[in-house]
């Protein structure tokens, strides 16, 4: 029997910080998670729930900025939690070209994280932000950097290549890809289902929420992702461009009046699903408005459209396809857009079960379909989680 | 009877202008053709050949400039041509949103061409210029404007849309497509040879040369294209990026030393082949110095993998193929790539026969394979002399 310990998992957001605490043993047993929203902005939040949703705790809170954010939330841990956990877990967007596992942070790797900020200017100064705290707070956790970038380390050069001359390679520019623990997740889940394609498999897995992007994977192993270099690459988002013609930012930025930072924020804030709708970038209000509003309508489709590009895509590099696998909000409980991403794609030999379809998780293909369609809910923090441990136990 | 008339076909490049002379009735017949190379460089060249190849002229001239160049050859064909030509097509590289059809030349045309001179800044300026040296030097001659984005028109508003905010589509980002000379021109051969799914069918065609793309046509129309707003965009080239992650874009510009005029620079004329092998971006070089060049060898297996994942893409958006045709310098001349191209593709029915795939034109898959792959030659002076025609008779 392996020791139960405590584990905390930290994922920070551009405006978010995100923590749940689990026993882990044997398993891993939530005990509660809780978040606070709204760094920066007006209205935040916090709050606690226990593993069936009941608050333990929510309060109003404005939090400045980052650092008051996680003042707050440590403080809180401390306080309130059953003691100092034995270790903590963080979600690190990006590794760039030397992270390539979780890793124990050291003084000297929160240098290297802090060198990276350029290819993460959005979400790596807030987790090296959370790991300073956590250190101060909770002292004598043992604490580990999850990279995002880390599960797609097992690609071949080629998949990892940005056709650009070599002295910017040389800078660190490759392609990552990103939402590993998410993916990294599905695939243990695959497992413990006994699902021989998990090891053995041409497997499409799809994350799809705010931001997305998909995974093929082969026998078990990243070959290809839709996300590049940053996680504006791939799929058209809800609020990202995803892959551009370069074109377009040459001609905005000598002619739309755009700087870098501005063009910054257009590609990650104001384009995708927004960008194309004008009204929002929610999957449920377009779709929602979609009967009437026309914009709305060329949103979702575009979304659908780039989703059914990249199956193909990602298909051909597969050589062929066994399993497509659906995660994230929209890829979870979005029955209709999982039908029309698939519409056009019977050759591949997708056959949806329009019934099952419905579910939120299992198998949603027939019977006899030759490619199998799964929708499984992810769950980045028991990977976070697992990781912690591993490298805890020097695994 | 049609009635023989004369028509020159104008193509100029970033650096050189070719021009054809033909004899247009039943049939296109070609008098002679010529090309004034390495302009604003040195050791420029100024050459006519007769249709077997023949020299007529050839002489050194290092013309400065456009106008210079543009000088040379209309004051030599004035005076060397056999009179003034009926009628002069210009490839026009970007009609912009307004011009999805061969059009007259006239002054209002002109100053809309002009107007889009910031879509296309390395093409345009040259057009132009051919034209009003064109209506100097062969007064009285017939000229239309033949744009190579207007063959993509028929691409539904969905391929059609740019992700980014309408603020910005306004100005006129959105997808185009280009090559579309040398698409009519495989269509109209694929009619020409009673193929049946000219008409009717899922192809994609393959414009591979130092610019490259491809094309989804759909029953005889195009419905989608890797090439969107700019040349840049879509397929790795020989000295282009193709598509790129924007966050690339944003880490260069902001991190990277770049101003736009140099990312500009290193995204059309330093990457691809040539950024990627740092030796050459020339195919056939890179095929020669492959088995001992690891950088010669990954930059044509980018090549080939990027073609793979659009030609899986393009499927996708067709819902099956039944057909790819290859064209261009690469696709023409290049077996070895073509083979590796496919390596993979099995699944989507694609059988190549090894002995035929030697041969540089023809049907080169297996007569048993559910995808017919055909080589043919392009030839878009061709196309501009038919649209020229049409538009001269008003049709």
């Amino acid at each position: 029997m392996k020791p139960v310990i405590t584990i905390l998992a930290v994922n920070t957001g551009s405006s978010s910080i995100k923590f749940s605490l689990y026993e882990s043993g044997e398993r891993e047993e939530l005990l509660f998670s809780g978040s606070l929203t709204r760094i920066g902005l007006k209205d935040g939040r916090f709050s606690v729930v226990d593993p069936e949703g009941r608050y333990i705790d929510c309060e109003r809170v404005d939090a400045p900025d980052h650092p008051a954010a996680c003042s707050h939330v440590f403080s809180w841990l401390k306080k309130h939690g059953p003691g100092i956990p034995d270790a903590v877990g963080h979600r690190v967007v990006h590794g760039g070209p030397r992270h390539t596992a979780s890793e124990k942070v050291t003084p000297e790797l929160l240098d290297s994280i802090a060198e990276l900020v350029s290819y993460a200017p959005e979400h790596l100064p807030q987790a090296l932000n959370a790991i300073r705290y956590a250190a101060t707070e909770l002292p004598g956790a043992f604490q580990v950097a999850c990279f995002d970038t880390a599960f797609h380390n097992t690609m071949p050069p080629l998949a990892k290549l940005c056709p650009i001359p070599e002295e910017y390679r040389r800078q660190g520019v490759q392609r990552y890809g990103f939402h590993g623990l998410s993916y990294q997740y599905i695939l243990s889940q695959l497992q413990a289902e006994g699902d021989p394609l998990a090891r053995k498999g041409r497997l499409i897995l799809a994350h799809l929420g705010h931001g997305a992007s998909m995974a093929a994977v082969l026998d078990g192993r990243s070959i290809e992702t839709t996300m590049g270099f940053s996680p504006a690459g791939g799929l058209v988002m809800s609020t990202r461009t995803g892959d551009l013609d370069p074109g377009v930012v040459l001609f905005l930025l000598q002619e739309g009046h755009l700087d870098s930072t501005g063009l910054r924020d257009m590609v990650n804030k104001k384009s995708g699903l927004f960008g194309v709708s004008g009204l929002s970038d929610d999957m449920r209000d377009l779709l929602d408005a979609e009967a009437k509003n026309e914009q709305a309508r060329l949103a979702v489709e575009l979304f659908c459209y780039s989703a059914r590009k990249h199956i193909g895509a990602l298909t051909a590099v597969l050589g062929g396809l066994d399993m497509i696998v659906f995660t994230g909000g929209i890829g979870l409980y979005s029955p209709e857009i999982r039908e029309r991403i698939f519409a056009g794609l019977e050759f591949l030999g997708v056959r949806l079960d329009h019934e099952k379809n419905l579910n939120h998780s299992g198998i949603i293909s027939t019977d006899t379909s030759p490619v199998v369609v799964k929708v499984i809910e992810t769950n980045e923090e028991v990977t976070i989680v697992r990781e912690t441990r591993r490298v805890l136990e020097g695994g």
